[in-house]
């Protein structure tokens, strides 16, 4: 591989500040999760967004989430056709061999996959509705969710959108049958979160409600 | 979507801590991010595992690191089908849309998908052969990483594949025609890491030397 | 004490989350307690087990148990014999100091100290026989509750030997003079429990059906 | 065990309320950790006073904290003499069964323990010398601790026997060859924290200072 490039020499001395404190600090922890694997409680779906870092929000542990981080936060359908599927994979793992017994999903504001979806749905993107796209082909994830705000107007649609990008996943997520089973069970619940960047609050989806209700 | 449950307790207060401390230590950060969008310098790649989370390896910045965590940190190889692929989706988005300037693949020890892989690999997981197994199917992509250590003895073999996954995924990356045109306009580097979860080392892969050296 | 480390950055941020909201929002109830001491209706006496956590359960405030924990919830018998008793010591301080009118022994399911006494005494644990076992030597204050189940099968002695864990407590108790006077004089009483952690249910002794009655 | 008595209905009330709240919201969890076990990050040594809950003020969640609550917070010297040691067997248990990679001694302020001890070691308390007080003679533990600071006016004395209690129960810690080995293998570190009750602080035993500094 010889396209590879040394880290960044900020990054290699961050790294090694990290090492000389909290590693250092923590080093007993670290060398238990090695020999004893990780327990995770929950796997958190959440997008790969730079502004949202869901082990800050809830001042997580080192082997306390399962973090799948993907665009947009979004779980497709349940589709076994033996292709390459990370995000069902990771599901996969967290419920069937960690036996979490959450899993969460979480959404934000100003997100900018949600907002290539709205601009391809409302015909604004066609460069996204090619099938070479991979943003576009990955968004189409989320186009129920854009029919059901479809009518809404343009300044209120995003926003819509962007918790339709938690629902949708939550109800693939049920599509998948090792999730179900484990919900039946008991085993396992499903939660779902948006987080409001700018203003730092946290909505929940309340199934009572049918709606998000800030925290 | 009936079956969503409220967030555990404990996380809420969590919430509200970080709420009243990090959050509102950084208001004004966190409405710039809000309002002017995100600006990541480097794309990271990393595996969903709870002990391995880059933003604390790196102190990273909230703003800082565009992150896909997936399953074992693999890149799949291009193939644009019309199907959903999450991983290629979220580079594709990195390098086109946010033009980050890095894309850094980070490995780990004790990965239970490396694991996964050498033990479907050498006939000892015949479940994860099945075609409906989506853990099977994606640790497919680290096949052509297996044959080239599948004559090290067990013990070392592992280990071997771990590094391996980051070198796949760097190959893999390099067959984007996005990313590859960003790298020969110079726009664009990419990096291999592998952390030893319990010594709280870094390796870095050196072309030059055509290995994994310890930073 | 040159060994001790700082504490995990974990564990401060969210210290100071805590002080932030519910220390902020009840500063004067704290002031209060730090000023006036405290005065607890009861002592618990629980299981150090991390999955219980007697507080939550029983949604108690700042000031209102005081709380005992060690392996198995075990009370040994009364021996003022110059040694050091920590359970002994704390039980004499509620109750003759704070003048608790309850202590609750509280017993759980899938106790590891409980199964370690089965294993112990069934012949199966010889490494905890040996006098310079901390843990066999505590465990042995449930010998008789042992002697009591020895006759039920397997899969059904454990079971009985975490309520038995409780009743040998409860009778410990009742034989320490300064309990007696209490109990008679009416200013005390004591209660058995046991918490199902999987399913959440609380089984209470009941004397006059000399069982344990679920709630 | 004729004497034990139905739960006061208040406590009955509130516990069926967490059963249908909390307990219901989180049963998933409590399931795993029915089924899989704990696996505690760290070991808390505590006062049973009912003022400090460590649970609150770190946010922990159910399974994450392995909780021994003693008066005054105190470990003893290793004493391997074939007596019932509850901390002792406590420590064991969460070092060499849980393999925990933290003990933290939590003290705090207001402690009747410590005030108990400073009277006893000071001559005003002679009912605290007697043999047959199990709250002298577990507190003649910290007369070590006491030693030290004897000198200091009696306005000053008492809180820094407070910090003594923590300092000399890491001495004690020390003391047991499982932890030595442990702490000499990296897999181990001890902490020391004492907790302001009226003000909400927390200082931490600084090892490099020599003193407590507050976080």
């Amino acid at each position: 591989m010889k396209a590879a490039r040394p880290l960044p020499e900020y990054l290699v001395r961050r790294y090694q500040g990290w090492k000389a404190t909290t590693y250092s600090d923590n080093r007993a922890w670290y060398r238990t999760l090695a020999a004893e694997g990780q327990h995770p409680r929950a796997m958190v779906i959440s997008c790969c967004d730079s502004r949202v870092h869901v082990t800050s929000i809830f001042g997580a542990d080192s082997g306390e989430f399962f973090i799948h981080r993907n665009i947009a936060n979004l779980v497709p359908p349940y589709n076994p056709d033996g292709d390459h599927h990370g995000t069902s994979a990771a599901l996969e793992y967290a419920v069937t061999a960690l036996k979490v017994a959450h899993v969460i999903v979480l959404g934000h504001s100003s997100c900018g996959g949600v907002a290539g979806c709205n601009a391809m749905c409302s015909g604004q993107a066609p460069e996204l509705e090619s099938k070479t796209s991979f943003v576009g082909t990955w968004l189409n994830i989320l186009r129920p969710g854009y029919e059901r705000v479809a009518d809404l107007p343009d300044d209120k649609r995003v926003a819509a959108l962007e918790k339709e990008a938690v629902l949708v996943s939550l109800e693939n997520l049920a599509s998948f049958p090792f999730v179900k089973e484990a919900m039946d069970k008991g085993t396992l619940s499903i939660h779902g979160l948006w987080n409001n960047i700018g203003e730092g609050t946290l909505d929940m989806y309340d199934a009572d409600e049918g709606k998000f209700v800030q925290i």
